[in-house]
C-alpha cells in the first residue's frame, strides 16, 4: 500500500480548488500523504504538465501521481488510473499528460478506466472530475482498494499521445527540445538522466545547438564546478539534462523557450 | 467532532503567517487536519474573503472554516464562532466576512464570542489574533471544546453586516453581481446553484446583461457543450452560477470586475 | 523529541522541489508534522532566508527549523545542525543563512556538520542537497536520532558569518536596516522585540531617519491605535520593530528597500 500522493494540477493557488481535493481525499483515506508537487502549470497546459509529473514520478517512484490538467473535462475523454513497470500509479485524465511520467517510470504495466459510478462519493460534477472522481479514485488506491474495482481495463494502445517525445538519435548528435526553464533559469531537455550513456552523451563535454546559440559546458556533477555565469551541464535534480549557468540565468541569456529545439553532441573540450 | 480546519486569508505566501498559525493548531490540536483553501486574498479585501469563504462552506460543509481577513485587527471588533444550521463552524473576526458562507450552510444556528482570556495559549498579541486567538480557537473546537467555553454568546442581530448581498429578484428578471473571475476567467455570480430553480433561471438559456454586453448562453453542464470560445451557463464547483468561455477568458472577453452589476433572465434561444 | 519541522527555502512554488523534500521527510519520518513557513525567498537570497528564519524560529521555538537559501550548493562549504540555547534545531547550509536565527533563538550551544554517509537514504545528488542531506538531516532530528550520530562536531567560531547583523546603539540612537517589508508594506527593522527595553526605545513616540524621510509614530499595540494612513511603530507578529501605516503601506510612501539604514530615538511627541 502506498501512503503518499504526489498531486499536481494547473488549479493554481487562488481558488479553493486544491483544498478542496485535499479535504476530499482526507476524508476518504485519512492515513494518505498528500504532498503537492506543483500547481502553478499555466491553465490548460497539458505538455508542461506532463513534464512536470514526468519529473515527480522519477523522484518518488513508488507512490500515487495525481494529474490533473485537463482542457476537456466533461468534454468525453477518459478518467484513467496507469499502473506503471516501476510500480508507480498515475492517476488523471486521458489526455496524454500521465504518459511521459508512465515512460520514466519504466512503461505502462495496466490501465483502467475510471467509471464514476464506482467512486461512492456523490454524484460528480461534470466540470469537477479532480474533485468527484480522480481525488477519489487516487484516495481508494492509497487505501488498498483494488483497481480492478474502479473501472474497466483500457487497451494501452487506444490511450491518448503523450504531448512531447523523448529525445531520439540523430546524426551523430542527440535531437530533442527543452522541456522548461525552472526557477532558477536552468534549461532541462527531454533527455532523461537514465538514457545518457546509451544515448552517447556520458563525454567530458557537451555542444548545444539551441537556438541560435551554439554552447559548450562540461558534464559535471554541479553548477558550483565553473565559474559564475558560466555554463554547465547537470543531471539536475528532476532527472532530466540541464543546461545551466551558474549562479546565473541560461533561459534569459540564450532567449529560448520551452519547447525550442536542440541537438547535443560530445565534444572534447569546452573549446570550440 | 469535526477534524478539518479550512484555513482562508489574505496573508498571501511570501510571509510566515500561514506556516505559523499551521504549527499553531498542530501543537494544540495534533488530530485537526489543516486544508489550506486560499490565501491569496488581496489584502485587507473582506468581500473577496466573504465570497470564498462562500465557496469553500459550500464545498466542504461539514468542517470548521477559519476565515482570516481583517483590516480592523486590534481595533475593538469582536472574534467570533458561528454554528451554522449545517453544521458547519465558521471562525474569523466578526467584520462580515463570515456571513455569506453563515447563509451558504443554512444560516446562523449560534454565535460565540471568542474571549482571548479562556484561550490558554499565551498573551495574545494585539497584531496577530490569527495566530493567538482564531487558530487557537479553531483547534480548540476541532479537538472538542465545547463553543460555550471560549466565550459568551453573540445576538445574531448584532453582529457586522455582510459585504456583499445575495442576488435577488427583479423584474421578470435576477439582479446580481460579479463575485469573482476565476483562474480560467470565469465569471461567478452572487447566485447560490441551490436557489436557481427558485429564482426561475433553470432554462435551456440565460441571457447575461453584464456592463456593455448582453450574452447569451446554454445552461448546461459544462464547458466542452459547446464549441471552443463560445459562452455558456454552468453551475461551477463552487456552486454559484458562472458565465463562462470553452477554453477562453470571460473576464477578458467580457471586460468586467469583481461587483460589476449583472441581470439574468431565462430564454428560449441562443440567438436573439 | 521535536515532531514539528518548519521549512524554508528558496525554491518557490512552481516546481517539485518543496513536495519531493515533503516526500522525502514523510517516507523517512512520519510522524513529523512539516509546516512551510515561505518558500518564495529570491532565489539566491541568503540575506531574506536568514531574516525570515529569525522570525520564524521566534514564533515557533522549540522546533526543527529546515532553511535552504544554498547559492554555493556542492561548492564545498558544509550542511550543518545547530541546536540553539533556546532548544531549537536549525539545519542549513553553512553559508550563514541559520545565524540570525540562532541568535535570536539565545544563541549556539553546539553544532555539527550532517556527513552524507551517515544519511541512509541514496547516494545525495550534488545539485540538491536539500532532499538529499538536508531533509532526511531533519527528519531523522524529528524521529530522535542523536545529532552526533548525525558527523563531526563543529567548532562555532568557524562557521559563515551573518548575512546581516543585528542593530546596534550609536550616539543616542539606535542603528539599524530595514530587513524587509511585509506583505501590507510595513518596515520590519532588525531590531529584536526582546531588545527594545535594553536599547532605550521603549517609549511613548519613536523617530525614524530612513532614507530621506523623518518620520515620528507612537509606539502602540496595534495598527488601528492611529487613523488610517498614519505611521505607527509595533512589534508585530514576527518579533521585530515595525514601522507601519495603518491600512496602508509604509513602504510604497517611504520609497524603501531591504538594507536602507535607519536611525531610530525615542522621542516625547508625535510632533517634531
Amino acid at each position: 500500500m502506498q501512503s503518499i500522493i504526489c498531486f499536481i494540477s494547473d488549479f493554481g493557488l487562488d481558488d479553493t480548488w486544491v483544498g478542496v481535493c485535499h479535504a476530499v481525499i482526507h476524508r476518504s483515506c485519512p492515513q494518505a500523504h498528500v504532498v503537492d508537487l506543483a500547481h502553478r502549470i499555466p491553465p490548460y497546459d497539458v505538455r508542461k504538465g506532463a513534464a512536470v509529473a514526468a519529473s515527480g514520478v522519477h523522484q518518488i517512484p513508488d507512490a500515487i501521481h495525481l494529474v490533473v490538467v485537463d482542457p476537456g473535462v466533461g468534454a468525453g475523454r477518459r478518467d484513467i488510473c496507469l499502473l506503471t513497470a516501476g510500480g508507480s500509479w498515475l492517476v488523471g485524465p486521458d489526455n496524454g499528460v500521465l504518459v511521459p511520467a508512465a515512460m520514466r517510470a519504466g512503461g505502462i504495466e495496466r490501465a483502467v478506466s475510471i467509471d464514476p459510478a464506482k467512486i461512492d462519493l456523490r454524484s460528480p460534477l461534470a466540470t469537477f472530475h479532480a474533485r468527484d472522481i480522480l481525488a477519489p479514485a487516487a484516495a481508494a488506491l492509497a487505501c488498498g482498494v483494488e483497481a480492478s474495482s474502479l473501472g474497466a481495463p483500457v487497451a494501452v494502445d487506444t490511450l491518448a499521445a503523450a504531448p512531447f517525445e523523448m529525445c531520439r538519435m540523430g546524426d551523430g548528435e542527440v535531437v530533442g527540445e527543452v522541456l522548461e526553464a525552472d526557477r532558477f533559469g536552468s534549461l532541462r531537455f527531454n533527455v532523461p538522466a537514465e538514457q545518457i550513456d546509451r544515448l552517447g552523451l556520458k563525454a567530458p563535454v557537451l555542444e548545444f545547438a539551441l537556438g541560435h546559440n551554439q554552447v559548450r559546458a562540461p558534464l559535471v556533477a554541479t553548477y558550483a564546478e565553473v565559474r559564475p555565469g558560466e555554463p554547465v551541464a547537470v543531471v539536475d535534480s528532476s532527472g532530466w539534462l540541464t543546461l545551466a549557468l551558474n549562479r546565473a540565468s541560461a533561459a534569459e541569456r540564450f532567449g529560448v523557450e520551452d519547447g525550442t529545439a536542440v541537438r547535443i553532441r560530445p565534444v572534447m573540450d569546452v573549446r570550440a
